[in-house]
């Protein structure tokens, strides 16, 4: 049976997938991201959490392939599909002797912008639903939220929000970081921010962080309430620009990928734009590492997932 | 002669001015701001800052009359003339059993808003040039760069933006510190940050502030030509969002009051925006203080500065 070992290495964490025809078969997680590695480095890393699991091919995608990771890939550009990125995959050896294949990430001249890893998150949701993978705009919410515009099984335009870090920043060092303790969810305050950034006009969302204070300061906004409606503002500025640059479609089902606490609250913020978002999905990197090894040659694609192989029969 | 002991009192300075007749006798400068007071506090700093003085009327500015200063000042909603504002001084008695006087400083239904300090300053502006004062667009750059419209002696609108706060919170914590140390200025790297925010369109200038960490991986810009990207990027979207609110009067020459560094890079930022600013003033606002004394009653008003009393002699 074709198998895969699939490997997920960011910066802050590592996951391991075991694949059997194209299925989860088991997976092991370690905080061992490209930053936080344990004694012996990558090759340490990759022999323990792959430990006593067959010597199948390796594919491993995200940071590990940027300057600061194990071997540095470089972009491939837009457009691209699964057959060109599979075609691209870089292979070294490791220090166990055996092959590694790495994912290279991808450059759009548009911004520019840059990802890695997503990519493969892309494949994986284009591999689930083949309406998706025909048109449609995917939001992997995050630290740097990624929106992306996918088109007859090609990945062809994507933009970067920093809005997680951006919230992560103003909560911990500006003067919007009320001091107060974290209070209850504040619903209200949440649905004022995104409010504030959606009614914005030409001036942009970002224009009104300052209200954040403002209110505050008038008894509007109790301290507790700030971080909400500081995240509701930048989750509908995000909203809000990425809508207006009318790069991505917006007129069938937005599908979403990432945390479900996150995702809900894109969701949330998402009714007061009259978008529509599709049920997210928490995790699809095994689906798109198993796609971009079919389209490699690394696995033989099984019979199931090949209805050309399958019509010759 | 009519005299007055002025004080400019923020968030980390204190600068006392003695004033004769409207004009500056002398100034002093402590870092004494309300959150790193000397021994004793309040009362020691102004006893301290005024020693040897004679016995004139005080009149203080800025966060000395916030929540965390001196004494909380409420604010004062728009539009504000300086006889208005004149009229709202609060007054208490200091340690020293002597009265101060504080002036509140302003909200802004819109937005809503809020300034503490910089509306002596815009006082202090329109005294300076009547031209100014019947209609035009005053701009204060700064941590919290205040952007104000003056109309006929009056205050009739304003708007903040984070820009000093956010350049110094993506320049020290986030990804897009590129550890690059500090180069030599790199005014190409400021000109097309400042290309990137206006050319943004509807999506913003903000939406384009990961383009700073895709270009340095591209090679497309040096690491420690980062800071002036993200400067001009982040002063670049400053102009166009105030400009696009279409709130402020950009048809005549706008007025800079601030830091001589950061006014020139402003003008620079704004030859891309077709926009004419006047000639910066650094410091206007020991003439403000002297504006609402006289509007309070405080000091008797010179002949000189008093065109209608002159004219009925």
């Amino acid at each position: 049976m074709a198998g895969l070992i699939g490997l997920d290495w960011g910066t802050s964490s590592l996951r391991a997938y075991r694949l059997d025809a194209g299925t989860v078969a088991e997976v092991r997680a370690r905080p061992w991201g490209i930053r936080q590695l344990p004694e012996g480095g990558f090759d340490a890393a990759l022999a323990e959490v792959t430990a006593g699991w067959p010597a199948l091919p390796r594919l491993a995608c995200g940071m590990v392939g940027s300057r600061n990771g194990w071997c540095e890939v470089p972009y491939l550009e837009l457009p691209t599909d699964a057959v060109t990125l599979g075609r691209a995959l870089h292979v070294f050896v490791a220090g166990d002797g055996r092959a590694l294949h790495l994912v290279p990430g991808l450059r759009n001249p548009q911004g520019p912008d840059v990802m890695r890893g997503e990519e493969t998150q892309l494949f994986g949701a284009m591999a689930r639903d083949p309406a998706l993978a025909a048109h449609a705009t995917v939001v992997l919410p995050g630290t740097h939220s990624k929106w992306a515009s996918v088109r007859d099984g090609a990945i062809v335009d994507f933009s970067t929000a920093m809005t997680g870090e951006l919230f992560a920043l103003l909560r911990r060092h500006s003067i919007l970081n009320a001091g107060g303790d974290e209070g209850a969810p504040a619903p209200d305050a949440f649905a004022r921010g995104v409010l504030a950034a959606r009614d914005s006009g030409a001036a942009g969302g970002l224009s009104r962080l300052f209200s954040a204070r403002a209110l505050m300061l008038d008894g509007m906004l109790a301290p507790a309430s700030v971080p909400d409606y500081l995240s509701g503002l930048l989750l509908g500025e995000e909203l809000r620009a990425q809508i207006a640059s009318g790069r991505f479609r917006i007129d069938a089902p937005i599908q979403l990928i990432g945390d479900a606490a996150l995702c809900a609250r894109y969701r949330e913020a998402a009714a007061h734009f009259d978008l529509s978002f599709a049920q997210p999905w928490v995790d699809v990197v095994a689906d798109g590492l198993w796609q971009l090894a079919v389209a490699a040659g690394l696995v033989a694609e099984p019979l199931a997932m090949a209805p050309k192989e399958a019509r010759s029969c």
